[in-house]
């Protein structure tokens, strides 16, 4: 028997870029969070201290900023791509990079001035190999509610079980979804714009009886929509909502007045696919 | 020379209330977090643990759903008016009920559905006492971003500055400003509404030498706006965006590649006042 | 009536130092954060943008590093003093400076091997005038709990309470507390020490029958066990610990076990003061 | 070609429990954050909303609560058993059960009174399936600091580099360690004490030319010092700690002022292992 090193990987997180676009005095504005992991036979520096296979962090930081000098800064999946292809290029001993990015959006209120949205973040991360080329896209912070058009019942019941069943409920989640597309080209806006549109449409249309329901009709939603995303995870809290019992005070509840809970919450997590996809070249769901 | 028990208050903080308005198959939706805080002499409870004039916090939180159910909940300012009212009416034996309010804005998505917006929390603070009362509305976590016309330069140089002077910087805050209003009377949300958007336009067209002229700038536009605002304090955070050096790489920085710092900021806080008004009856800055 | 520019002040917040003393092979480490602001007359930036009279925040921020360096940092009070002192001196135009530092504490490893602690956070706020100098201490996030010597009863009653009466309750809180001291001179290593055993201890060994009771025990033996202590505020969240109702399960809770709430709290909020000391020179709740 | 449901799961997360065991006057205190993921044929819900195959997460929390009184709150990982075993024997249409913990230290103050600790905070994820049963412990939340023998050199150099070459830097990290056991019966509180005083020893007497050889020094020493461990991943920020330039006022920083910066980040992340230990029943790194 003996200790060994097993899979690890290496880089920077969390380098903070913005870059403004100057056309005329008109700017364009992308706010950005770029992580960079690298992977390949890292031994020498785990044994010995030895560094001559490192490409030292600070430099992949330097590179998303000369990048986004050079290139300027489009839709993150390509700049993603592009940062990400550069490291596996350059650094021929290594066998993979990731690049992950978070995209923080901004209202426009004149020709050089913004106001940041708040209402979701937008997520790709890359991965590319020397086999393949592996694109998800994804996003979090999208807070939806139906304040009916749920219901809650038939479910087991054991020993421990207290909860009424509900024919009329709140149901309300916190997206985190990522979907991973067939190919690394496609119009990567339109592309999120149009996932986006369909789970959100999926939410409000969808007459709820379980969460469980509602996330298998928004992740359909989003593979019919975009024929270019071969698979997509969600993952919904149930941001509880609970009815204010007020029977004590002489008044009835009839759903109108409750508590917003934030611990516990019900988690639902799932995946929906095309049956005949390719597996994912690289893990993507963390 | 004795120890003795200076000012106090309790109450109940962050009742999380979402309040459904059913009106036939269109609901509204009202999402708040309200803290409410007595006081008044309360020694014996200091001193010996006698607790018979003290509500308990978990009747504030009770009174908060049921006043929800009883009175419908509208702008924030009118149902903070109506507990604190309350509160100091019933509890004759104490001088004062102040009521916090964070309200969350939704965007609406259909009937009964609706998406979390997160551009900025809308807060009020109301004090109401036995001689008086102040209501105060606020906004935080308005983020804004000039990417040009800022400009630094003229300031002291000490022995510590290093600083270049700039011609063209990004100015960018996250606002965080309260407002006490001459009354307890007012279209509330056309007040918020035109306050918010007074500073928003003067954030956007301030040519600005330094984030206090900006501040001034933005607090005379929402006086000026608003003629049922007294006065207006501002916490400016300058949320600083360093300049990449990318010479090491043989590129030129026209003011196109930042790093979005997080710590540390500066930070610019300042009061702008109608010089009639009188003062206030309760402090309000906290 | 005209509108004009009222109180205001601007600074740096949140510069982080590490400062590392070398005496031989043992390290002495101090890890601060170190905000500054300063007021006085800045109504000529404010409207015009003539920052001649504006010392830059980042002077602020390099004499914090500048100063570590050519002082040392000893106790965070003595340091808050030293830039403060600077700050008035150097910028006579101005009038005040206000110097705030949290201070986290690492355990000793080794020699040069350090474990951060997290059990609280150390905070001082030094406030240096033309004619004053006051000194704030303070502690935040310190967790303490009795699992029982805690009871509730003889509260008001009223058409909302719904709170039983109890004889055994859990009593946890996060004690944010603030204290200002007579003198700018002082053992502040010890002071900081003893206030905050004294309060823990208090805490510990009161019977209570409410959180007010505790409140002013706690500062009644801060101020007894120090006498450089002019007065201290206590912000006492009422951590609810909820008995969880078994019986459904045919099993009885004997106050054993307790859902841990995080929203909503009580808020318990006291002054304790020495009946004979000077008002403070200038605010220091904030 | 179809559009299916892949894998998924559900349940309650975050559940607070707090237990105290009243072993007469001397009371102990289990302070945890339990979450709970049932996995297996789900389909019916998620098609058709058909819940006869789902156990409410709200019985979840109550079997936590439950289970508690019951059997008392012991070691996290044999409370973590006990609940997935229960949820598998109970569920026979579910394949698999997966229970993870966070659990918070308390310093005894007293026979019944606690203060709490926020050094590090302990983990647990336990995986019970019809076939296996995988126990997993971790720490999170561990900061650890070398203020010297930490250096870094002899990396790859691109276009990109800038960073200069260190014989002296500081070395910090907050360590995210998850080991997974090769049985699931263990002491588990010996095995998490000696698996963090071994991280820890490693980390202060590494010597470290880079953060990944101390890295595989703390795993290597974790499975030496526990041969219960099967294998451990750890993900290691490097805490960036820039020396502060004082030059510009004529003062010479001998690594002693620093800048403690919070983005970006290094990112260490490894895993280390027996060779000859069999795979993991599921995955766990999540």
């Amino acid at each position: 028997m003996a200790i060994v090193l097993g899979p690890n990987r290496y880089g920077k997180a969390e380098t903070r870029l913005v870059r403004v676009h100057r056309d005329g005095d008109t700017h364009g504005l992308v706010d950005l969070n770029v992580s960079v992991a690298l992977a390949g036979d890292l031994t020498a520096t785990h044994q010995t201290g030895d560094n001559s296979g490192v490409l030292p962090t600070d430099t992949m930081k330097n590179t998303v900023y000369a990048f986004a000098k050079q290139h300027g800064v489009g839709e993150p999946e390509e700049f993603a791509l592009l940062l990400a292809r550069h490291f596996v290029r350059t650094q021929g001993h290594l066998d993979s990079a990731r690049v992950t990015v978070e995209s923080f959006a901004w209202d426009r209120l004149g020709p050089h001035s913004f106001q940041r949205r708040g209402d979701h973040t937008r997520t790709t991360a890359v991965t590319v190999t020397r086999e393949a080329v592996q694109v998800v896209s994804g996003v979090t912070g999208l807070v939806l509610m139906n304040t009916t058009a749920s219901e809650f019942h038939g479910f087991v019941k054991d020993r421990y079980t207290t909860l009424p069943e509900t024919r009329d409920r709140i149901l309300a989640t916190a997206v985190d979804a990522k979907w991973r597309h067939l190919s690394d080209e496609a119009d990567w806006g339109k592309s999120f714009q149009g996932a986006l549109d369909a789970m959100t449409s999926a939410f409000v249309n969808t007459y709820s009886l379980s969460l469980q329901q509602t996330l298998l009709s928004m992740g359909t939603m989003a593979l019919t929509a975009r024929p270019e995303i071969a698979e997509i995870r969600l993952a919904l809290p149930n941001k509880h909502h609970y009815l204010v019992d007020l029977s004590p005070f002489g008044l009835e509840n009839e759903n109108e007045v409750f508590i917003a809970g934030d611990r516990p919450y019900g988690l639902i997590e799932g995946t929906v696919t095309r049956d005949d996809v390719p597996p994912a070249a690289s893990e993507w769901y963390l």
